[in-house]
């Protein structure tokens, strides 16, 4: 089939419009040399984490190819390969782009004003975008192309997935240990003992801080997101792969159906790249109205597209319901984490400091948990439709429905690390107020941005990591006559039990590597304000590469439990008890992940926020008793919503892909 | 047959027993007049409490009871009343034995010294359990006598369990509202803002804060160890009654598996007697050793017996091994729990205070999440073992194992209360340092108790749920030749969602609830501080009731949504969606409800006893910033441990049992 050439095409298209668009960042000045020096520092920090990230990622890489070559044979090793470099090469280059362009962000807030910073900020944020969408498209396009649509060697490209999971688990975990020790350790010396304002250039800890938001909201996001696109269609495919002849002609052919996936994709990805250039032409409105049109313009457009394309390729519009109720399912559970980690909740937790820290805590854990109800019945809505309209194949396409414009959804989540570098980068080289002014401006709309990203993450990965699922238990079942995931059977009960308290486990250990980490940079930042002379009086040079080592290394040490035990589960359950007790963990897993991992990010943004509307001057203001106790739930929330939170999504949708991967071997 | 005049007639001399054990109590001296006095204002408060939760729980139930007799006739509409009554009646003499027992406390701590004190408090403990175990043996004991073993007539006692947990889902999450609120209330502006001590007669909080540990921690944990024990029961016979013939016959005959429960709950009677005889008979020992005597004895002579008692009628010797594997692992889940909140995480909990009250926070919950592991596998093990031996009914039989001693195991849990109260009236009647130093004792042990019992009561809550559960599933497809729980059905996945997540819901409701009520407290204690003349400096006089009604009027307002929410999901999901979504949701709440219930009581177990830690003087000692940090924890895990946590045993058995007793509607 001709068509299939379109996707990789397009993802080498879309590979251009990220390298236009670096050249266009790069022709903005990038400043003084005061400036300068800072964002070389936060580059070159990146640049070695990312290195020396990849050096045990590589490690741990080569023993699962090896073992992959080894049981599953040459096409599924290749396509693990490929997977693992398009998604290492879209993080590499995208923290590459976004550490130049925070410099160029400052300096554009500081010489050419508020316009000219969003544009240049959000350029840094849609090669990451492009990247996630084009190396995706590319990778996954070529492999269909050149393994084709028979069912035995279509099932090698779940491969694909689980390199693009293995990347996933290292940057976002890794990623996300170092961002919060950095950042929980600066902020608790800096800001709590020694009284000095955020990204003050004395503390030892800032530039970690700021090398920390990079690779874990930058880097670390892409990969989460990346894999849950991947995800998504590979799961599609492998429905359409095992559907019963029947039902594929009923909606337009098997062949149709497996190569639906990545033709939507494509055409998603030229909606990114749309909404990319609507973005640009708006940057005179008000900055949120921008992003705004932009993401709603490339999902409007998207949803027009897609039905044009399912006709195009005699498809039943059944399947275009599926792909409105995943699109539009995707924009309800980003509005819902707006409200709350944005609205009155957000207000109700701050009003609470007023009896203490001890009820900001309580407060903030309450509308967290309270936070799953709405998205977590979204799921279940999509589910419900898509499957009434199409059978098990809607859930996949639904998917792929919420994650098509992934391009201009990850831009705008990865404009707000930007932003929140520029604003670090003008007050540690000490620029004017109007700058900072532009910049925190910019900053507190990433914060929104950010935040509902991670609604939206968490909903695609629960729906990527749900088709995942069903095509395991399709491709079990198809090999398996009498297999029954029955949930009164008691192996499938255990099953369940312990799919549902590893994300417990999960969050416990990152958040006491992130607590541990914290402890011992908190240790060093006091240690460097002790003994450097004339370091809090602004005379002496701290020493911030130590700080990022500490990061680094408690970083790489701490992120191999996680992923052991992500990648092990499903092997030991599988082969040690049996297939259905996996199909029992995959589903108790998917349930406690999303829940778990919605109440984290919700509760974490919540408390950010809260603290953010103190320190405007309510209740008190900076320096008040309600402040004191918000900074106490901001630092809380900071590993709740960067690091254990986000590594949900990446346990799930890890298991499951390792699920579909071995799924031949246990039938 | 003959034998099944046993179990009430078994549970009669249990009630004698408890009268005996009542009027032994009351030899004792009450004490001075400043002693009763403030005993008569707790056990006023606490009655108050308690009937006009009764009232608002009686409106509840009356309309519950028409539902039943409407659509289930009048057997069920009986059995619900007697199981109401019986929980209703156990809890209000538990309760009022315990606020005489908690006086005679004090003044056998000031007069005759520690042997004696702990020897009051543990009888005080010992009625509640001993009432619990033989008003629910009476009840349901009669109620099989009466109805006979014919599965038609045998499903009317599900309305026993229903009765039962509706008193449990007001008592316990009424109960937990009240004594958090009062708690975290007193604490805050007594200890944290006026800076005197705990259980300072000053304080206008205080006695609402000793009647709410009786509300809360004697009634209400009673009425869930009374749902759960009788639950567990109620399954098992049904779960015989709907076996095929051959595996029945292959155990030892359908008529010998119905009855076994009840036999087996009457010999546990028994051992529990015998285990308060030799806690009574230690009582010159250690105290921990004389309380570890006695439920240790028990167990052992239980296992013993249980042998003895399954030969004798006949019943295959692997029922004997399913028995086991439920009490066995009901003492591995308590000695786990002892381990979370009393062992070196407690300590690493305190030392990260060193660096502030948000990486308390932080350990805690990582403590509270890791501590779900080994409980969570145990529950496997349970469920593989005695799925092995004896299939399904194997579940149900091994939860009756681990709760047929629940006399000695409930009567340990509420010595905890007496031995708290025992020590605030103490402190308010300003007895000397000795007596407070014995009361400290018994308090400390006291709270490591009750942590383990929170832990044992919620690994039965979880094994019972499951009993029920199956007995559901099993009631429903034998009416239902083509019903089946497809973890892969889009109706069960849906279903496992929505109960996956209605406990973070319900837990939000509750903390919230605790939050509020609290937030009233602080504002009440404070105007009296600020109003009533002298009040600090000890010559005013402060208006305690107007706290009591605070929290009272608190705490019957909130736990009525919980309770709705909890009787109606299982119902709008069953006849709304489908049986099979209905299934799911049991199954997705089951996991969710262990998880977060764990989570939740061992996290606020450990932040308390980090808390104590540091007032021994470790790590800076009272006053210190570790010890103002280790407060905050300590605030935090109030509702965790003792409002949210524990509602979730009551939400999965309210659930489970409503299931059960509409189950045949749904056929």
């Amino acid at each position: 089939m001709l068509g299939n050439l379109v996707p990789p095409a397009l993802g080498i298209f879309g590979l251009y419009a990220a390298f236009y668009i670096y050249r266009r960042i790069k022709q903005y000045p990038a400043g003084a040399t005061e400036v300068t020096a800072i964002g070389d520092q936060i580059h070159l920090g990146a640049m070695v984490f990312m290195r020396r990230e990849y050096l045990t990622l590589g490690a741990f890489g080569a023993v699962v190819l090896v073992l992959l070559y080894y049981f599953l044979g040459p096409k599924t090793a290749i396509a693990f390969l490929v997977g693992a470099l398009a998604s290492g090469l879209a993080g590499y280059f995208g923290m590459f782009t976004a550490t130049h362009a925070n410099v160029r962000t400052t300096t554009a807030a500081n010489r050419e004003g508020a316009a000219t910073a969003l544009s240049v900020a959000f350029f840094g944020g849609s090669v990451m975008g492009l990247l996630v969408a084009s190396t995706g498209l590319l990778g996954l396009g070529t492999l269909y192309l050149v393994f084709g649509s028979d069912p035995e060697t279509a099932h090698a490209i779940h491969g694909f997935g689980m390199g693009a999971s293995t990347v996933a688990l290292f940057s976002r975990v890794g990623g996300g240990i170092f961002t919060k020790s950095a950042d929980v350790g600066a902020d608790l010396v800096g800001k709590v003992e020694a009284g000095i304002p955020e990204d003050d250039p004395r503390n030892p800890g800032v530039i970690a801080d700021n090398v920390g938001d990079n690779v874990g909201d930058v880097a670390g996001m892409g990969s989460d997101i990346f894999e849950s696109y991947c995800g998504a269609m590979i799961a599609t495919i492998a429905i359409a792969s095992t559907m019963a002849l029947a039902a594929t002609d009923a909606l337009g052919g098997r062949e149709m159906l497996m190569a639906l996936p990545l033709q939507l994709a494509a055409v998603g990805l030229l909606c990114s790249i749309a909404g990319v250039y609507l973005v640009t032409r708006s940057s005179d409105k008000a900055p949120e109205k921008a992003l705004r049109t932009g993401t709603l313009g490339a999902s409007g457009l998207f949803i027009a597209a897609a039905f044009l394309v399912i006709i195009a390729l005699g498809g039943s519009t059944a399947i275009w319901g599926a792909v409105v109720a995943g699109a539009v399912g995707g924009v309800i559970i980003g509005l819902v984490t707006e409200y709350y980690t944005g609205g009155p909740p957000v207000r109700r937790i701050a009003k609470s400091g007023e009896t203490g820290t001890a009820t900001v805590m309580i407060t903030g854990l309450a509308v967290g948990m309270q936070s799953v109800v709405i998205p977590v019945l979204t799921i279940c809505a999509i589910i419900f439709v898509s499957n009434a309209l199409v059978g098990l194949y809607g859930v996949g396409i639904a998917a792929v429905g919420m994650l098509a414009t992934v391009g201009i959804t990850m831009a705008i989540d990865a404009y707000g690390p930007v932003a929140d570098n520029a604003g670090g980068i003008a007050e540690m080289a000490g620029l004017g107020k109007e700058t900072r002014e532009i910049t925190d401006s910019l900053d507190e709309l990433g914060n929104t941005t950010a935040a509902i990203g991670k609604g939206f993450a968490i909903g695609a990965a629960a729906l990527a990591a749900l088709a995942i699922i069903t095509a395991f238990v399709e491709t079990v079942a198809a090999g398996t006559p009498d297999f029954m995931l029955r949930l009164n059977d008691p192996e499938v009960l255990i099953g369940m039990f312990v799919g549902g308290l590893l994300p417990f486990l999960i969050a416990s250990i990152t958040m006491t590597a992130v607590g541990d980490a914290a402890y011992a940079m908190i240790h060093e930042i006091r240690r460097q304000f002790r003994e450097i002379p004339g370091l809090l009086e602004g005379s002496g040079t701290p020493d911030t590469a130590r700080c990022v080592d500490i990061a680094t290394s408690a970083a790489l040490r701490r992120m191999v439990l996680p992923g052991v035990i992500a990648v092990a589960a499903p092997v030991v359950i599988g082969f040690g008890i049996s297939p259905e007790a996996l199909g029992g963990m995959l589903g108790g897993a998917l349930v406690s992940c999303v829940l778990l991992a919605l109440t984290m990010a919700n509760a974490g943004g919540a408390w950010d926020n809260a603290k953010k509307w103190v320190e405007k001057g309510n209740l008190g203001g900076k320096g008040s008793e309600v402040h004191k106790a918000a900074v106490v739930g901001d630092t809380v929330g900071d590993p709740f919503k960067d690091t254990s939170g986000p590594s949900m999504n990446i346990l799930i949708n890890v298991m499951a892909i390792v699920s579909l991967v071995i799924a031949p071997l246990l039938i």
